[in-house]
């Protein structure tokens, strides 16, 4: 088997970590000579540990501009993918993502409303071009998803942001989805997490037997 | 008067620090009712200060890749410019800048060898077009500019990096201030502080009498 990049999306509440929790259990059930590895954006290096801080730490006494943001993201994913997917694919580890360049496009384009030039250019020059292999987007209402951030009781910076912010960001990964069938699947994520994991191994089996 | 943004560049070691300290006493002097305002990047924002910790730290542990540090130092000129040199530009002050976007040119570009034109859309996405009014590099030879150093007792990450290195970053320097005759003026930084100090008074009141 050789190396490929899987990445979840969706707005904050999705349900992105379990399922990501879930599909690495399954998938080293399910190819155990497979190398599976678990991974994510912003973070999963010293750099981008220290950049997450930066990014969800409130800062209404220090706003970061959203230029500042974008260029932030831009450096965590070029450390992301020189240190962490470039030696793993090479590697041919089956690699769970969660969140990549269209997060970016998704957020800061649609719902900030940053110039999509301007990010699509950050995001080739940041990945030197690597795209995911497959996408797995888990599409839930905007009002269901902030009921489940509520529930648990925490929420960070991006998290407070209003309704209409992550509404936008909601249409952005429609628009990204209708756009790009062939590497991104749409996942009903408003169903139970039993329901969810199994529409995701539907997609993961479909993809692996071609 | 209105607003001027003045850099002050050149090779570790090259005086600015100081330099920069006896500008600024001598326009508060020379031009009372002027307001005057020290700065510098990495680092005069909160953000700022969070990223000059992350690149300046000694990283052997934990090395960030060539085009992260160039997309942080890109970030914190986005903060820098938005937070700090617009505002009082607009507020008519007289800026003393410790490095801008040819800091970038030189040790990015010239001394690490990433690509001129990547550096070029980045500093031009930053600044959104804001250019020095004047930039005042302190030229001296490398090797009396690491021999000061060292007389410090103390090194950052930066000044560890190797001769060939800073002789490179001095090669673009050079290069800069031949392609840029009506911006950058060259100040003879060999000699003693007072003599350097006394040819930057030169260039500024030229610079302020026109």
């Amino acid at each position: 088997m050789t190396g490929k990049l899987i990445v979840f999306e969706g707005v904050e509440g999705c349900g992105k970590t379990t399922q990501i929790v879930r599909s690495h259990q399954w998938l080293q059930t399910t190819f155990p000579q497979a190398k599976v590895v678990v991974t994510r954006e912003p973070g999963d290096t010293h750099l981008g540990l220290e950049l997450r801080q930066i990014l969800l730490a409130k800062t209404t006494e220090h706003p970061i501009s959203e230029l500042a943001e974008l260029l932030l993201y831009a450096a965590d994913r070029a450390q992301h993918v020189a240190q962490v997917l470039k030696p793993n694919l090479a590697d041919n580890a089956i690699i769970l993502c969660d969140r990549y360049t269209d997060s970016t496009i998704a957020y800061q384009g649609y719902g900030r409303g940053l110039e999509r030039k301007i990010i699509d250019q950050l995001n080739l020059l940041a990945t030197g071009g690597l795209e995911s292999d497959l996408t797995l987007w888990l599409d839930v209402d905007v009002e269901i998803s902030l009921l489940r951030i509520k529930s648990r009781g925490a929420s960070d910076r991006i998290e407070q942001a209003n309704l209409a912010f992550h509404q936008r960001v909601q249409a952005g990964y429609t628009q990204l989805a209708a756009a790009n069938p062939q590497r991104i699947e749409r996942i009903d994520a408003s169903l139970s997490e039993v329901a969810v994991a199994a529409q995701i191994q539907n997609v993961l089996l479909k993809y692996f037997d071609n």
